[in-house]
């Protein structure tokens, strides 16, 4: 059998998204995800440690605000730092195509306390990268970690409002106008 | 066997403490706690979920802010507010008595990822519980959500210096430090 399958991972989340929506997070198996994908059990375990993590896609978001924080601008301060990489993920990850995907994942995370819990932790740990990066561009502590927690908020609220099909379909839209309201809020 | 004893729950507390530090959170058992503390496992199991819970005492800190923010005086601001229930936790909760103690209990949760996470998580829920308290005085979303973030980062703040031999034995003061830093910060 081949080891390499063509866009694996995608289709592996793809199928535990709509498995997790028919029937439920807890009455899935990885044997479930990767017979639907069309893949099998150890091509699963090649992409990911376990079920929980399917919907979790490793650290490359982490590793994108970072980019995003060392490239603002000189210039820039903490909190702007931290809005020049947001909106970067508004161009590269948040995009329009992934809206529904998003706001699907979103609903399933929330109807399951394990997902929840995982979600929050990688919230966590977002910021706590978004703070070493700052700290990398010169920024002190606490004022990194001011900075980290307003923009995790911000994030947040635009992430919020972006999967919503109600809200914005522009991710930087729903970031600036966030931005906006955190600052005044603060 | 009499069910009730005196001081249980502190006894329990203490004698884990002890055995995590001294053989490590993994090598300690339910039962090496509870005999250690000079009880039984079902005592043990009255008043902890498991051997996690020992170091997190209840909901009673997330009780205790929300009432602290719900006393404070009509015309503080959020952030206000929430200082407000930070230095009532200095007076009630937070002693020089307790000093020591939480020092110790915070190396030991370091040192273990699941203590972390279970540490990080509790963080959250006292984040929710002070952005509901703001609410419930009238605080809009999302100005509840930004003065809980920048109050758990002053909580944050100022546990660490306070738990830290080197620092701060007052709690209250270091929560007004914390506080001036993160509002020049903001």
């Amino acid at each position: 059998m081949a080891r390499w399958q063509p866009h694996a991972s995608e289709r592996l989340v793809a199928a535990a998204l709509d498995l997790f929506e028919e029937r439920g997070y807890e009455n899935t198996t990885v044997i479930d995800i990767a017979e639907r994908a069309g893949l099998t059990k150890s091509t699963f375990f090649r992409h990911f440690p376990d079920k929980r993590e399917v919907l979790f896609g490793g650290d490359t978001l982490a590793g994108r605000l970072a980019d995003g924080i060392a490239d603002a601008p000189a210039a820039a301060g903490p909190l702007e730092a931290v809005a020049h990489a947001l909106e970067a993920l508004g161009r590269e990850t948040f995009t329009a195509e992934r809206r529904e995907f998003s706001a699907r994942r979103g609903a399933v995370i929330a109807a399951n306390p394990e997902l929840r819990e995982r979600e929050a932790l990688k919230g966590l740990g977002l910021t706590a990268a978004m703070a070493e990066a700052l700290e990398r561009r010169g920024v002190p502590d606490p004022a990194s970690r001011v900075a980290a927690q307003l923009g995790a908020l911000v994030m947040t609220l635009a992430y919020e409002r972006w999967s919503d099909p109600a809200g914005h379909d522009d991710f930087g839209e729903a970031v600036r106008q966030a931005l906006a309201e955190v600052k005044a809020a603060g």
